[in-house]
């Protein structure tokens, strides 16, 4: 039996997730269920991709995501159901599967048209469960809506890239206030070609990035004497992006990259290489 | 076997939650926990009521819902086990289980007894999660307690009726910043015959009650010309009671309808009808 | 099959606690696997040691414990499987296993040495889930590890004993912000010997501590003649510890004890006693 995981902006405090899980299980009794995310911030598009992003590829192939966030049909929000990389995506065309099927290619994007049988308030409870269980007993995206060949898509979230520089923008802060930007290696690696750069963000600047934090700190001097905690240092983080961090920080105390160095969503960080 | 929920105040750091789960299982290998919420304001009784109310209709019949709020044993606050709507809720009797059956007459209500047989510095772990394995393994009621009649009425909950007027006041406010109130729908319905009104709240007033938050925009103005993104709204949630929303609300950051409005926990909210 | 825990300080938004789930159900389809907490303050290696102290009693023997706080492999902090009071417990030696095992020996450590077959950005996904689901297996920790004899001793976290005196300090603050110290009630009736006493902490003095909360209120006072709402009073938590609160206290609102009495982590908390 495939697992059914939820990423929403419902939060930990309200029914909402408990009142999914029970719908799920009134269905499938044997079902496992995995909450990835409750605290997108609410409606935030960009943050529930890259959190999706990083979480569904270690999930077995076929397993189910449900992704709750600015779901209520209209319009211009249809729901759709997309098969990516082996795994169910089940959300609204509101440009969020653009984020994350950037370098990847859907296998199939259907429209769900369900909506005439079921009643619906609350559409992650009452479409997104229905169609999670129909898919996770077995049955065929044909079934549950009609297939379509493209998706909204969502521009401004890739760097540019111009001679010897690149220009990118924050994605993310994570747990411990660190800067996620949408800087991946692989494109830094191919416009830089080795050679020496600077990372500017704002008026912090960087000459190197680390494959993990504790690479920037010097264990061969004795941890009383040496720079440690509150060190500023450049990663690329476990999801293959530049990151800017503050090693061993603490949001609620000493501060964070995010607020030491002044840098939030969609600020920009720019790489300039030595020709 | 049937699903244990957990609704309670513990919130998501502490320990509490774990080791409650960690209890169950040590009794039963095979059960399905859900959490529901352990982010109750710390003894909000009509919180945790508004919450477990529009999440356990969700869930199979003869799912044991602990409500760990409020719940040491002291001498006027017996614990007790209800039966209602085919569910199972075990909590304190200190009138939240008045607030989740309104509209429902309990089938069995029964004082739990077995507090001579356990050790309990921790009611939740030591007394619910005894008595939700004991219903669990499909032991009765009478086992683990006498039963009574009666339980702890909690008033001024529901809204007051007057001629052409409901007087009523905010119940919840949720994970977007909107504000729930205590006035259902069928109660609108049947005072209001239909008639024009106004919602007064503090100083906003609505004269309209949407059935979902995008009926509330006009598609057919183009997406860059139309009042969208913080546009306040009155809207019958998905739980049948009157709401006052702000369209794609983020309470940390542009503020929401609670902030925006004014509007906190019992404030009232009225409705005049036009005669 | 046994049940695999996590408590770290990943927090609630990020992919980092799904993303392990995911990862451990790609081994191990029929696991259980409970949240503890994804909540300790970043690299809070005290707060997690309280929280997976109190939790893992509950769970049943053989249960593995994975603990992600400051666990990135560093010349300092191996990564290290620790089977004690029947669990196994997954982290990094910083020290936090020494808080945990102050009463208690170990029956085995290992090093684990399996980092040459595991590329790993995030010691937690790539390296714990690994050991974790071998001995879910049935597999040994010879396998993995090579025996160590001593851990990372933390100091300064246990109370110190004078003639008539007890100088202890505060552990950690709970959901309600009711303020826990790292005095144990053992101690304090050796030291005491049951003669009268005097906490003292910073300017707020307790001369009883009570058994349970509810212990501090006159329930033969009708409820609204008595004090009860804010009072402050000393128990003795469910887990043991001399814990300073206030009845009934929602830090949201009216404060907490740790507000109220300025008390927060590693602050002094003594106990006089008369002689």
């Amino acid at each position: 039996m495939p697992i059914i995981t939820l990423t929403t902006d419902f939060g930990e405090k309200d029914h909402f997730a408990g009142a999914v899980k029970g719908a799920i299980y009134s269905e499938l009794e044997d079902i496992k269920i995995v909450d990835i995310s409750h605290c997108v911030s609410p409606f935030h598009i960009a943050e529930a991709a890259y959190i999706i992003q990083n979480a569904y590829k270690s999930f077995p192939k076929g397993s189910i995501h449900i992704i709750g966030i600015d779901s209520e049909l209209t319009p211009e929000n249809k729901h759709i159901a997309v098969l990516l990389d082996g795994h169910y995506f089940l959300c609204a065309d509101n440009g969020i599967m653009s984020l994350i099927t950037q370098d990847l290619r859907p296998k199939k994007i259907v429209e769900i048209n369900i909506h005439d049988r079921v009643l619906s308030d609350f559409p992650v409870l009452d479409v997104f469960v229905k169609v999670a269980c129909h898919i996770a007993r077995g049955g065929t995206l044909d079934v549950i809506g009609k297939e379509i060949s493209g998706i909204k898509e969502l521009k401004d979230f890739t760097p540019a890239v111009y001679q010897n520089q690149i220009v990118g923008s924050v994605l993310y802060i994570d747990n411990y206030g660190n800067v996620v930007t949408n800087i991946p290696k692989k494109l830094f690696e191919k416009v830089g070609l080795g050679n020496p750069f600077t990372i500017t963000a704002r008026t912090v600047k960087f000459k190197t990035v680390y494959a993990k934090y504790s690479d920037a700190i010097d264990f061969d001097t004795p941890s009383d004497k040496r720079e440690e905690d509150g060190k500023k240092l450049a990663i690329w983080n476990a999801s293959g992006f530049l990151e800017l961090a503050i090693y061993k920080s603490n949001p609620q105390t000493v501060g964070s990259a995010s607020t030491l160095f002044g840098l939030y969503f969609r600020d920009t960080v720019k790489i300039d290489f030595e020709p």
